[in-house]
């Protein structure tokens, strides 16, 4: 066998691998957007087969000999080329994969979509008692991973592997601590300003059907691409990529709030078009696969906050958007309406947080599920912890288990080690827009007329088109020639809302 | 191996099939439904993996090996016991699947998923010449597929038995014939009546979100339960059931006729009503399928049309849609509307034919595709043929290929030898209904009050709850006491429609 035949053979198998997972990607796409109810049994019974038949062909052992074959042959000299990059992390799977028991995977898989199904219900009655056995479960079968997987310090680090790969649960704690006091003492600033945003100008009535409409006009003028994607309504938004040609978002609207409905969407669409972005050519192999969940994030965060929270973004559509809400917004002035979609005020709900406190939240998470998974925390005493920690973090005590623990649907989908990309992603963003700033030149004036192409050309060159070539680090090194920093984004913030709060 | 072991791995092997069939299912519901237009490419190779996973799977030679052991075994002393039959069909499935080579299944699959779609923009266009060579690849592929299942005497034979397994080409033919010249006697004779429908009535205005709900109102009103099923949107009326609890169902609505959405959706939910009576217990066996295309059109046919276009049914359902519809329906009476809906008119589409010349559609149909598949017809000859034969049978020419050659999905979908599957569900119905009123008494009374549950729970116990203990023959035999015979259809046309043309 040469390493030119073995490669072909990885290949092969790698993309047939990839397209059975894109069919358990649409089963999980339907099984959040149309599938009847009562569809639930079924439906985790053929994710568990999917699951299971996934994981007999990641773990096949003739992996392990064409990945011989090739390892230290002259087809991988470059280490940035395809081959080389593909062979590495197929690598990094085989061996990972190896590790977890088949049965493991398949519970995993089948208890994921009872339990998605019994947090809905839950979150609808504010039941978590009836949530909690899942949750036990969740938590339980998490654990066994992390044991199966192995970990250096801690079992979360197995977990935290898997979303962002190479990062460690102490990198981020650290991180997030310096963090952490750079907002609260910016928070403080804010809450002391005698400035006040009208927030409830966005609660006025806001029409369901024209917020639909909006909302796809404004993620087409954007760049995504509707005739290879969608824009579905679920109960918790998402972006699910099927597929080359095949990028579907969803979201949930609300006619008494503009920015719960708008900024999911747009925050969508950033992951959207970084699946958008990718080389359909590489489809099924690293080299056309994202990065981290953290990567990920940053797009989607880039483009929620940093462009659809920015002032230029609304002078190009606030025009458009007060002759469609007419009745709502006909009073208001454009500097009113951004600075009520860019009010900070702490909150129980983290999707519909602010670019301060967002953060906070996701911290109070990481805390959580790092008890949880570690054993330090039971899912009974969970709820208690949650309030504890946004009364202590935030200030707030949320209404009932619905705003609370029951409020996010990652944990319900057996994601734990999630949460801490969505703050990474906010530290990539901000340095992605400085560097490309950078590079591009101001892109105020051209937002301020609607060309957006600017922001997007320079993501699709330096992020979305390298795949998993490099580590989200050492991408993001090559993209702003930093490694990841939080000070473009506190900096950012600082002169953001130092300004619309006169600090 | 004991029987009882061999019969537990058989029932597994056979479950587990079935549920990799199922997610295929959803697939095809997904391309027909949401799939964006660019993710057609994807979505073909999908559907031919698994269609390839599934043939690897269903040759198993372990199957032969269960079989064996099974075969003459105590365990299937009664042939009408679920051991027996799912035995007898596993086995029939199996020696079927071994002839099939899994290139042309997987090629199959593939070719199907991209036609269907260049059949859409064919038909939006009457661009008949833009779907010609897929026509050809796939009458090519269904060609090869009778060649290599065999047959008695012509390769539609091949074709027709997996649709209608147990019938013969000759048999359909013979049937075909005697319906025909009862048929066009009946048609002369209405067509030479004074009384004449005023179908306009029927193309006045009816709000497309309107029809939406009324139909989902009736489909739940007649026993379709919605929370395991669902109502779409699809370019051409289907029923796709994924599995237990998830049996969905597709509709067009043209605001300019009332009857193009509402009749489809009474036939697509007589399919799913069929499908949502299946036992459960017995899902992915023999026991718990549909005993052939005949048999599931002969639900759908009923319910569209000798429970829908029946005066009962509309001495219940008018008041509502006269209310729904007003501005269309206030000054017309139900006597005239269901006349209206009623009304006897050679066209050139089939799906909104009415009850009389609506087999004539099926008889062109059954007898082009058999010149096609016995190399007797080329595509390039088919439009032609086709209108030919609509001259001579109904004495009209289609506007373009659009209402022509293209108006139905079932070629592009790769499906030859499917037609005949009406006309057989149209004698199977009138029998049913006929046997059904003998065993429960008049439904007139009940309907008219809305109350269809006799009707159903006869179905559920005469035919739905069997599966496939028997062959369609045999099922209505036992349902019915007598053969399948055409005699209850032609009876009951010509009472209808003579009491309605006053012959």
């Amino acid at each position: 066998m040469t390493p030119e035949t073995a490669y072909a053979d990885l290949v092969r198998r790698a993309r047939e691998e990839a397209l059975l997972a894109s069919c358990a990607d649409l089963l999980e796409w339907d099984e959040e957007t149309y599938m009847p109810k009562a569809g639930v049994a079924h439906r985790s019974e053929q994710r568990a087969l999917l699951a299971g038949l996934l994981h007999e062909r990641g773990t096949d052992p003739r992996y392990g000999e064409l990945l011989d074959v090739l390892e230290g042959s002259e087809l991988l000299q470059d280490p940035d080329a395809a081959e080389a990059v593909n062979v590495r992390w197929l690598r990094h799977e085989y061996e990972r994969e190896k590790k977890l028991p088949r049965s493991l995977v398949e519970e995993g898989a089948r208890v994921a979509s009872l339990a998605y199904e019994a947090w809905i219900e839950a979150k609808e009655n504010a039941d978590y008692a009836a949530f909690r056995p899942w949750l036990e479960r969740l938590v339980g079968l998490s654990r066994a991973e992390a044991e199966a997987l192995g970990y250096a310090d801690t079992p979360y680090d197995a977990l935290l592997e898997e979303y962002e790969p190479g990062v460690r649960t102490a990198d981020v704690a650290a991180l997030f601590a310096v963090l952490q006091q750079e907002l609260l003492a910016l928070l403080g600033e804010v809450g002391g300003s005698s400035r006040k945003p009208q927030a409830k100008l966005l609660r006025r009535d806001f029409p369901v059907d024209r917020q639909r409409l909006f909302s796809e006009a404004v993620a087409s003028a954007l760049g995504f691409d509707f005739e290879g994607g969608r824009l579905d309504l679920a109960e918790h938004p998402f972006c699910t990529a099927v597929g080359p040609g095949d990028v579907r978002l969803t979201a949930r609207y609300d006619s008494r709030s503009f920015p719960r409905g708008f900024f999911a969407v747009l925050h969508e669409m950033g992951h959207g078009l970084y699946e958008q972005g990718l080389d359909r050519a590489h489809f099924g192999l690293p080299m056309g696969e994202v990065v981290s969940l953290g990567m990920h994030e940053s797009q989607s965060r880039l483009w929620e906050n940093l462009v659809g929270r920015s002032r230029p973004f609304w002078r190009a559509f606030y025009p458009r958007t007060r002759a469609i809400f007419r009745d709502a917004l006909h009073d208001v002035k454009l500097d009113d309406f951004h600075f009520a979609i860019c009010a900070v005020r702490p909150g129980a709900n983290r999707v519909e947080a602010d670019e301060i406190t967002y953060n906070l939240h996701i911290f109070i998470r990481f805390e959580l599920e790092r008890a949880l998974i570690a054993g330090d925390l039971t899912a009974a005493e969970l709820p208690g912890a949650w309030n504890d920690a946004y009364r202590r973090l935030l200030g707030v005590t949320p209404a009932d288990d619905a705003e609370g623990v029951l409020q996010d649907s990652h944990w319900a989908a057996g994601l734990f080690g999630y949460f801490p990309a969505y703050t990474l992603g906010n530290v990539y963003a901000a340095q992605f827009l400085e560097a490309a700033e950078r590079d591009v030149g101001d892109f105020a004036p051209a937002w301020g007329k609607g060309d957006f192409s600017g922001l997007l050309g320079w993501l699709r060159d330096n992020v979305h088109r390298h795949g998993r070539r490099w580590t989200s680090a050492e991408l993001v090194r090559r993209a702003t020639g930093a490694p990841p920093d939080p000070a473009p984004l506190i900096t950012g913030l600082r002169r953001k809302y130092g300004e619309l709060y006169a600090l």
